[in-house]
């Protein structure tokens, strides 16, 4: 068999799941979720060797400590996985909510029915705690999913999906509703991306190559973000320990991910009394300013930044500081340099706040908050399966309900239309 | 400037109107709307000159009689835009709505604020009331639009889209939320799909050619229906007279359209006493049924079906007739041959409507319904800009709201993520 015919036999027998597992009611969804969790601390001996195949592998090629650690399944991220499918099963069904009821003037009763996708594709990087939180959601959504993780993560990934198969197969559901992809070659990847008509939703989780290569190959709708260039703008008459506070949360609290602080726009009043003091946190922190001329005026510790630093995510503990002359400046900076992920105000100007709100464009928009708080967690979904920063179907946070959809349902009582 | 310049130009100055229209409030816009439908009665014999223009080159090229009706802006069609355009301006603005509002354990108040997409590019055929009808959705939706439509209409479109520009500009609006491409070559249409960094969303309405070309070749997401294959599964001990007069209404009420019925299936207790019935005044309509071997056995004046039968978008006085065993095949039926676009069961048995509902993948699914009903007026959405049969983004008939989408807000005092 070609890889071609591999990858579109797994999509068919997922297209075949999808109907299975898409009539499946709460209850049972439920005590599959447990059940895995269960099968997982059970079986953790035996998941554990493949993980440490992939291990020794890993350590053979020379991958570093750090994308060890990431790959490496530790009693943390096994209890991570198995607290999260509990998680899974504590939150409500999305699946046949009935909403939005309305009689209409023909006489028809016109409602929308929320529903699974079908099936859903996963491309992701090395974690491959991935496998389980993804398969987790997309059960309790009532989709089947495909999933193709790194080849690093191989023997972890198909260990994991056999589990949880034998969970499926045990309470009599297709285990083809859970499949990871068995070969490592990339041309799975291209393949997969052309089954249009077998899988409904691909999405990438990794680095920016990997979710362009995706984006650009696939015939699938793509939900996806390439990046969180996040800003912060700080007002004229903003509380300026409260901004410090959150520019400090926003950069240093977890430097390497997507909704952390990259830029800090100050407005030009509050430059003079405000960059002194958040300068010196954050040169306690150890974070590395990158200013504008007239931040290194007021900042002169600070490198000049390159014109590059402005939509640059540093992912680390660097930060480009730019003074503007006021909230159109600031909103100006945030359409050129912006990546739509999170953007961040600290003002005490109700107007500006509103304007804020309203006017910028992108996942989240918060008024003195954090940007970190863009999570599924934080913003009450309960566990994510990623961030899309385009605009169709699902913006931000992606949780259970971005996992299905609706459909018109009617309710007559034999009325044809006149 | 090449087609490709001419056409990046075009998007990129959309791109840029999309702002101006998104900060619209709705007072501004329902005004715009007004002015839009007094311009065009105004304007009528200019519009009518340049209309000729395309109706003389038509008869020239030899179009039919049916596509130079479709060409026509007639008095009626003129109307029919006007109304449009007040009836659009009546609707409820769906942008700036905020929803869901949720205060989080953290502090924070969540919540969803429905924002426009940006930039809608639609490509259609014939009809130049489309450019109209599109353009008002796409204003009072705060999104910017970009026309594409046949090149046999140009000289149309261009005047219809002249007055709604000269409209914007007299309100202090950038006319370049409104544009018609003023060129006729097919390489515009290839350039337009490659723009995913200027177009939000390709909205292509026409036959199935023009729309597979589309989906084949565009980097932006597009919303579809490739075509109506519709059934109507008439049960065991459903109202007969009832399923008679919704397989009428599906077939003869007007074929030429998406939700018309295509396919009957019958329950086989149903077919000894039902097919009769219907074949009677299926017979008196002119329509020719395609029966399976068990349908010819009760109605010998069918036509034997042939396998392409099933499946068929007649878009005719044609209908497919088959007996089936019961609901699930049925079902199995619908899910190999449908279309994902309407579906309807006549029963009087509730769990059979039930499962109908649940089960069956369609945009629209009904109960003692005629399949003509799935359209947005009928389903209370107001204007529709089409119908979606791909699951993400929108299912079913688009109004409004189906051309916005949500962005997450938060009111913070201060929080910071622990």
């Amino acid at each position: 068999m070609t890889i071609a015919e591999t990858i579109r036999g797994l999509a068919a027998r997922a297209k075949e799941a999808a109907r299975n597992v898409a009539a499946l009611d709460t209850g049972r969804k439920n005590r599959l979720l447990e059940s895995m969790a269960e099968a997982l601390l059970r079986e953790q001996d035996a998941i554990r060797r493949e993980n440490e195949k992939d291990l020794a592998a890993g350590r053979a090629k020379g991958l570093s400590s750090a994308m060890l650690d990431r790959l490496a399944l530790s009693d943390k991220v096994m209890n991570s996985m198995v607290t999260g499918l509990r998680e899974v099963a504590a939150l409500p069904d999305p699946v046949g909510e009935i909403a939005d009821l309305i009689k209409r003037p023909s006489g028809i009763v016109v409602g929308r029915m929320r529903i699974p996708l079908g099936v859903i594709g996963m491309i992701y990087e090395s974690r491959p705690n991935v496998t389980v939180d993804a398969a987790a959601l997309c059960l309790k959504s009532g989709n089947a999913i495909l999933l193709r993780g790194g080849s690093e993560a191989i023997y972890s990934n198909l260990a994991l999906a056999r589990v949880l198969q034998d969970c499926l197969r045990a309470e009599g559901v297709d285990p083809a509703a859970i499949q990871v992809i068995p070969t490592t070659e990339r041309e799975a990847v291209t393949e997969m991306l052309q089954l249009e008509e077998l899988i409904d939703l691909i999405i990438p989780r990794g680095g920016e190559g990997l979710i362009r290569f995706v984006a650009e190959n696939s015939r699938i709708p793509v939900l996806k973000h390439y990046k969180g260039v996040c800003h912060v703008f700080v007002d004229a008459g903003a509380d300026f320990e409260m901004a410090t506070r959150i520019v400090m949360n926003g950069k240093v609290q977890r430097p390497g991910v997507c909704n952390a602080l990259e830029t800090l726009l100050v407005h030009h009043e509050a430059a003079p009394a405000f960059l002194p003091q958040v300068g010196a946190a954050l040169a306690a922190a150890g974070v590395e300013i990158r200013g504008c001329p007239e931040t290194r005026s007021i900042l002169p510790q600070a490198k000049e930044a390159a014109p590059t630093d402005w939509g640059k995510e540093f992912l680390d503990l660097i930060l480009a500081v730019k003074v503007v002359p006021d909230l159109d400046a600031a909103m100006d900076h945030i359409v050129r340099y912006g990546s739509q992920h999170t953007e961040s105000i600290v003002t005490n100007d109700y107007a500006h706040a509103q304007r804020f709100l309203r006017e910028v464009d992108a996942s989240a928009v918060m008024v003195n908050a954090s940007t970190r708080f863009n999570d599924g967690g934080q913003f009450g979904l309960g566990a994510e399966i990623g961030i899309s920063t385009t605009k169709l179907h699902a913006y931000g946070p992606m949780g259970l309900k971005e996992l299905t959809t609706q459909k018109f349902i009617v309710y007559g009582e034999g009325q044809i239309r006149a």
